[in-house]
């Protein structure tokens, strides 16, 4: 990330007690930048906005983002990972599971993810960020690159593997094998064209996998 | 559609020089509501916005339509329709090609889909659309029922008939499979995560028909 963020440059230089408020304004910050995209819609989301709701200066928010999309990706991110360690798991993008068995693996991370969906708690901000996305390219291009990419990349590595493992075939290219994985859910979610159960990814595995023509 | 359209209810009823103006009148609020979405974004759109840029009085806008989403939805709508019409195709929404060969019909729409996806005509209102669809679940609903259904039903149709020419498992949900198709599309379109080529989408339909796994 180009972006200085408090976890590099300012806090390390200072005192434990400079670095205690920087962490603490670094919360706040998260905090009010995710309740009022949540109540204002992203279009109405201000760095004064934020600043003011989270009781620091604007100056606070420029040293360490350039723009209020940063200040909301980072906070998104961080709401995943702060889910991630409550949840025991460590790093949110650490890996895929790989029993070995890549259909019920794929299977667990897919029921994980319709769950997330549903959650009400990412559903404001990740939707206020997925919009603007489609009509904002230089949002968009960090969108991707920052919370999408991380993701798809533990995909195509679990593909990888299960290409090796001669589970899944070795002349496909698994950076367009993993979007049948994650694309249908994701159309789902982003237009509501249909409801996200758990039943309906296990399909979308299976139907993947075995392929749509009779073998 | 429940809204009535001047195509119905006025038009029929009224003496040929006043249907005349209102299919001019059609013709000039639909073009008002596509230039004003690409020019300021859908948030900025306004009922009064486009009357005034149509040249007619905000209430004959209010007699067809009942919000300016619908007005808009309708618009982009017959913009389908008028490409399909000039491409000798009459309707929009009729059926898929069905030579007998779903692979070959499939990478035929999916690469003139890739070919309007690309087409700058398009794209500023039909981002805006999608784009406030993903945070405003009215608009959602009607963007899916009156844009994305008639499409997606078509897929529905042409897998079924690829079922009952044995060409596709006769087992599998019609409605998850043909996602496979289209979910992926509408991914890489909405979010930016890869190249939209006629390269890609033939992959996906040998992908989804072969299936990833070792046959």
């Amino acid at each position: 990330m180009a972006t200085k963020t408090p976890a590099e440059a300012p806090a390390s230089k200072a005192a434990p007690d400079a670095k205690r408020r920087s962490e603490r304004s670094r919360r706040a910050i998260y905090e009010a930048a995710l309740a009022l995209v949540t109540e204002v819609g992203y279009g109405k989301v201000t760095i004064e906005g934020i600043a003011a709701r989270a009781g620091v200066g604007k100056q606070t928010i420029y040293r360490w983002w350039s723009s209020k999309a940063e200040v909301l990706l980072e906070a998104f991110i961080d709401l995943g990972e702060q889910a991630a360690e409550a949840a025991g798991g460590g790093e949110a993008f650490a890996s895929l599971p790989d029993t070995g068995d890549v259909a019920a693996d794929l299977k667990g991370v897919l029921r994980a993810t319709v769950d997330e969906l549903l959650d009400r708690k990412y559903d404001a901000p990740y939707r206020a960020l997925a919009a603007e996305g489609v009509v904002n390219r230089e949002l968009s291009e960090k969108f991707v690159q920052q919370l999408l990419e991380p993701g798809l990349k533990l995909y195509v590595a679990r593909i990888e593997a299960a290409q090796a493992a001669g589970q899944i075939r070795e002349d496909l290219d698994p950076r367009i094998a993993m979007e049948f994985f994650v694309s249908p859910l994701a159309q789902r979610w982003l237009q509501g064209t249909g409801p996200l159960t758990h039943e309906y990814t296990d399909k979308i595995v299976d139907y993947a996998l075995h392929g749509l023509a009779p073998r």
